[in-house]
């Protein structure tokens, strides 16, 4: 949960009123969200969502986040849309910040989702990549396997803390992606963060999708390896295949998956298993004094890579269709 | 900030469903409320508070809070306004918890309160004050003087952690006020935690109050000392006179003071320091591990004390009007 900056009256008047939806109404911190300030707002037109950029986002990405939303939203993917202000700018400054509104989207997430939901979820996660097929500005990917090795390091000495043997583990990961990182996969923009907070609901029918902050060009199947993850897993540490099955299936109906794709899961949900096991660890070292955000149990992604380390192919998620059953 | 409780969605949509208010559209924790887990609830009727309540509220004390909440509003003070469930019942469970529903109150809080402000609060409290009269629930002050001293000796040992010499000063000030504290002056419904933060503002009109979670029954002339502590003082600690005097006169004009209780204004503004000092500085020295809170700071109290040490009168205050002239 998050508000790391307290917002002054007029300045927030001043704020809002380059915008012209009229007078501010309420405005409320959200107790969400891990990178940045966000805060409900509501004014005489209607309620929306404003984002203070804290400094762990690097404000010249800002263009790429807020340019994807408006070029997503613009070939109809449910996402917040960036609000301009009167002289046309998505970027102003307030409390000292970058700053932006966005539109508010309906919807809550589910905390426990199904197989009804994993399904919804794989196919908006396939149009998402379709949509971001044509967006023009290019994003690294700074969690990418280039920047594992050096995140490690920064916490390797004492990842043996947290668990046995842990620093071992990783380190043979780390050598063994080194050699196997495929290469000339379909890529693109990636959302990268798409865990079930991220994704809203009505009901079961998906409303829309949120946090467009980790969002880079990748891979599109290594995007489809975090969604397995972080949807396909019960809290016990078991993979559940009808949830599994149910999202692959609805992506590739949408998108359907090359044999090399395919060929490429395995790998490519281990690769994601070992991101969020190197920043979860990492984050878990590194608490700041103050911290108002719990860190999350790195182990739990310890418990994913080992499964995906017995997998031989994509039918051990479940798959018997498209391409995934050859 | 304070989101202690996780809402699965099964059990949020049955509890919901019990209030007849139509299916949730949205469904957000809010970073604001210490006690309490607080979530902004829309359904397809409107917008509403749903607040679940924690461990440090009595749920016997349930029954006072949501019965005054409405009595208040019966009599025109805004404030939120406890649903019913269709059985009839404001207070249901959820999550394990006591839980409520209370309709939402437009507004926004002032970080940075001007006179006009402090006007517009002084009368406001008096109408509370004149509104609460015949309502019928008691409820003792549990952190009046005679729960001041327990508290203390649960953190006098490290209080000169904090400051030098702080432990002597609040023994000092308790033994004084042993010897002083009045009886017989008027006493009703107090809210007894009116800060900034807990009064709503559309523009300069005041919208509303909220946070009933401290109300208790005691002078009302200590509420009116919790306020000016904590709407009159300037962040260098120094206090202003033309806010001071705006609330007090505000107040006078709507209930006035009389010669007794213009005389002790004084002593119950020191007393009222004293209790935040106190209270502020038991939670410092007992931040509990994973707090999502930072504690404020107790020494702006121990400043504050100070200040009305040197009080004589309340003619100090800038009083120049009513009984408080004399």
């Amino acid at each position: 949960m998050a508000v790391y900056t307290d917002v002054g009256d007029d300045e927030l008047a001043q704020f809002i009123d380059t915008y012209g939806i009229g007078p501010v109404v309420s405005f409320k911190g959200i107790a969400e969200g891990v990178e940045n300030s966000n805060y409900l707002l509501k004014t005489a037109t209607g309620t929306y969502i404003l984002t203070l950029y804290e400094k762990r986002v690097d404000a010249a990405d800002l263009p790429f986040f807020l340019g994807l939303m408006e070029h997503l939203a613009e070939r109809g993917i449910s996402c917040p849309l960036p609000l301009k202000s009167t002289s046309g700018q998505a970027i102003g400054q307030l409390a000292g910040r970058p700053a932006a509104i966005v539109t508010f989207l309906e919807g809550i997430w589910h905390r426990h989702p199904t197989a009804v939901h994993t399904k919804a979820l794989g196919a908006a996660l396939a149009r998402f990549h379709l949509a971001g097929a044509d967006f023009a500005i290019p994003r690294a990917n700074a969690l990418g396997p280039a920047g594992w090795r050096p995140l490690f390091e920064r916490c390797a000495m004492r990842a043996n803390e947290v668990a046995p043997r842990l620093a071992e583990e990783i380190a043979g990961e780390l050598d063994f992606f080194d050699r196997t990182w495929p290469v000339g996969l379909p890529a693109g923009v990636i959302h990268a963060d798409l865990f079930p907070d991220n994704v809203f609901f009505l009901g079961d029918q998906l409303s829309g999708l949120i946090d467009f902050y980790f969002a880079c060009n990748d891979m599109l199947v290594y995007d489809l390896g975090i969604c397995l993850n972080s949807w396909c897993f019960e809290p016990d540490g078991s993979y559940n295949y009808t949830k599994g099955r149910a999202m692959l299936a609805a992506y590739d109906a949408v998108r359907p998956l090359s044999a090399e794709e395919w060929q490429a899961l395995p790998l490519l949900c281990r690769g994601s298993a070992l991101r969020f096991l190197l920043t979860r660890l990492y984050d878990w070292l590194n608490v700041p004094p103050g911290a108002l955000v719990r860190p999350k149990d790195p182990l739990e992604y310890r418990v994913k890579l080992a499964f995906h380390r017995t997998i031989r192919s994509a039918r051990d998620y479940g798959v018997d269709f498209g391409a995934g059953r050859e």
